[in-house]
């Protein structure tokens, strides 16, 4: 999908995709290393990443385990 | 969709969803005034305060806005 961000929520998918990519970075793993340990295929994380995926809860508490980080805390550091 | 509670995510649908409910019901709203106030259909909330829906970033979003609470913050409340 094609986010919108002018709206609040889909402004929040592109800072979300930022913020798991700094995390994913800081961690050393690659985008393939990230879906392993999330149970979640390397290009759907790419598109997490580019802020293009209306992703779900499930989805964030299985990548913010992944990065070893609460979802909440993932969270907000996308809403920072 | 059924949740499974046995999963960290499946369970956070669930608490997530006693969360909404707690702070709807802490600012005297109905389901069909939080409805109105997110652009969500009263139904919906009801699902979603259940733990039956596998709810999306953008819904979160504007369930928080209309609770008067950040993302973040409501998904902490789910996961304390």
């Amino acid at each position: 999908m094609r986010t919108r961000p002018s709206k609040p929520e889909g402004l929040l998918l592109k800072t979300l995709g930022r913020a798991i990519r700094e995390r994913r970075e800081a961690m050393g793993l690659s985008q393939e290393e990230l879906g392993d340990l999330s149970a979640l295929h390397r290009t759907y994380i790419g598109s997490v990443e580019r802020g293009e995926r209306n992703i779900t809860l499930t989805g964030i508490k299985k990548i913010s385990m992944a990065l070893q980080l609460s979802a909440a805390e993932l969270i907000k550091r996308a809403e920072s």
